[in-house]
């Protein structure tokens, strides 16, 4: 079955380890087919970026003979990947080329969200829009995971029946946890909000193959496929406060998949106690508990994000005062993030984007003060346009992404 | 000219980028030659892991046919980069084959180091060995920076010279720097304890091709190379606190090339003013001008570091605070390090490393206290072997890196 790293590795070519001596890893050889399905990828790309786009310009952007690009593009006409649209507009000599566009029909890509209050899907097209969507309350926190997941499947087909309709056919799911995931193994190692813990997903859902991800990492992915920077921090902070790392255009997970534990990063050495066992973590001074406690609120289950926000919105002084404390703790904590890491922006996401106007003064004020020994405008630190959309838009790319990396896949072909 | 980035790069086939839409970064496409020079690599790796191996071992190894290992062979020993040893041992029907080893002889990296009070340069050989090595004492803090580069050349040149003698033939040479470098500009963007800025590097020395590289970073890779963690947060301090961060085997840089800035990571953020403008960073706490200032010595020029060892070696009071003091600075600045990166290894290199019986209790200490949401063993901190040889070993490994990454690169070839 495909793993969401499928999604970050870089297409049939990939990468290889060769050190001077001892443990190498070695890779497969290189092939005629996988020259074939790689440069599949190479025209499908071109179309993606560069549509409506004709056989010869095809040939021009990537670097292939126009033959082989015909050759080439005939396969992905006949999988449904792309579209003829009409004569494309050429300066050049000879019968116009019909201009090609990625498919608004054919394989698409299903996104599952289980948060702790909502359940989610949604289908994406190839060219990344959304066709298909659903959300419903619900409160998971505690509740058995097989009574949500059950929900979670008759929420999917009908959102799946809709995308049929419109000539979609979904290749691949991807299902959006908040928590730590094994992505591997198909597995759910704890989502502490949730009561999960080794909590292993079946391989399929709806005859589709199934892959879990982190929220944060697939709101950051979301980001990123969308056109954003390609080395970033991006914060995602609701219940517990979580960063996913991208990196060069990747997702990165760390040596154990625990990276982007930023709400444990120290802020003050000898700070209150964290519920991990340490003092002065991040999360004691912006995590969603922390900021309601220094607000003086007891809100009521549901939306306690949107209620801080109005609180925010009608200047209650506590209120105010709590967002700010945890915008300049954030500040603090990123601004060692941003120097130890160097990433090109730092993007604030998840729920707390809401809370955006009030947090990113400190937060601004703090990377201003302490990131010096290399440049940092205050325009690196942005709000996501996404917010909490983004773990479930995400989820549903995880699939166009692969299908993208390599069109040429067995599961894509013929599925 | 060569850039360091090379060796970082997954050889022929390396990276690409393809998402939904928009802004695709295009790969070259796929050749015959690209397949050629990549099996090329893919057989010297292999000889590299498995030496003494014969050619059928050689195809099993890497999934290449005999006839293809064997003509890949005859291109190597041409090149010289692989000997034949005698028969191998094989429990295979038919004539035995010659063993394939990498060459002792033939294409070679040339290091080369500027330290704050030293000059050193080293040849290193295709196994990793050093063959020829040289090192002065030089005082070059605030010494012209042409003065400094032509004392190297005239070492380097008797290291080269004695090398030559053993048959080794450099092919590339990279430079050690203290500072923040711009490789792929062949510059040195500063390097404050040098008193360098700006200082453009030309893009050959002694006729070889020349990189330049940061000492943290090169330090990091001749660990990696030697085969250590493929995570890492690799500490270098000495003058400064910097780190090297080695992510999936690769060096990490950041998107500006500023990752790594350990020494600016707030530990108290209220605490003393930095000379970068900031207060609290871990430089204030565990720096060498720091500790010194702690310890209550004012020490003559020289190698400062084995004076604190040896006043900690006989028990001053004073001192062992201060190094106790550092340590645990160094460990809450670490604990944020590893719960954002999530590394296998924290690594303490550079001439700390010569300081580590001192700092490793609370380093240890800390890391303990505070990683907390992941695993985290003692033993994942260590005290780096090479110490302060490693960004030598590290300068004239990326060279050899670089071949076995290629070996069918012009510079290799006929070079």
């Amino acid at each position: 079955m495909p793993s969401v790293d499928q999604s970050q590795a870089a297409g049939p070519g990939s990468e290889q380890r060769h050190p001077a001596r001892g443990g190498a890893v070695q890779p497969a050889p290189a092939s005629q087919q996988g020259m074939r399905r790689q440069n599949l990828a190479l025209v499908l790309g071109a179309v993606a970026a560069h549509a409506p786009l004709s056989r010869a310009d095809a040939a021009a952007v990537t670097g292939l003979t126009r033959a082989a690009v015909s050759s080439l593009v005939v396969e992905l006409l006949r999988e449904g990947l792309v579209v003829e649209l009409g004569p494309a507009p050429s300066g050049r000599v000879g019968r116009p080329g019909n201009a090609l566009s990625l498919s608004p029909t054919g394989p698409a890509g299903l996104g599952l969200e289980v948060g702790v209050e909502h359940l989610a899907a949604c289908v994406v097209d190839l060219r990344g829009e959304v066709r298909a969507q659903a959300r419903i309350p619900a409160g998971n926190r505690g509740r058995a995971a097989e009574e949500v997941l059950t929900e979670l499947v008759a929420l999917a087909e009908g959102v799946v029946a809709e995308a049929r309709a419109l000539g979609l056919r979904p290749v691949g799911a991807t299902l959006a946890v908040p928590g730590l995931v094994d992505a591997d193994a198909n597995l759910v190692v704890r989502a502490p909000n949730l009561g999960w813990r080794a909590l292993s997903l079946p391989d399929t859902l709806l005859g589709l193959p199934l892959a879990v991800e982190n929220e944060a990492n697939l709101g950051a992915l979301a980001e990123l496929w969308r056109g954003g920077a390609l080395d970033v921090v991006h914060v995602s902070a609701e219940a517990g406060i979580g960063a996913a790392l991208v990196v060069g255009g990747r997702l990165f997970r760390g040596a154990g998949g625990f990276a982007g534990e930023l709400g444990h990063v120290p802020v003050r050495p000898d700070g209150p106690a964290c519920a991990c066992g340490a003092h002065g973590c991040l999360e004691q001074y912006a995590g969603e508990r922390a900021v309601l406690a220094a607000a003086g609120l007891d809100l009521a289950p549901g939306d306690r994000i949107a209620q801080l926000a109005a609180h925010a919105t009608a200047g209650t002084p506590r209120v105010l005062a709590a967002l700010e404390q945890a915008g300049t703790a954030l500040g603090t904590a990123l601004a060692g993030a941003v120097n130890l890491v160097d990433p090109a922006a730092v993007v604030l996401g998840g729920a707390y984007a809401e809370l955006g106007d009030w947090l990113l003064p400190g937060m601004r004020r703090e990377l201003a003060e302490r990131v010096l020994v290399r440049p940092w405008a205050d325009a690196s630190l942005s709000v996501s346009a996404l917010g909490r959309r983004g773990p479930l838009l995400g989820a549903a790319l995880v699939t166009i992404r692969r299908i993208m990396d390599d069109p040429g896949a067995p599961a894509v072909l013929g599925g």
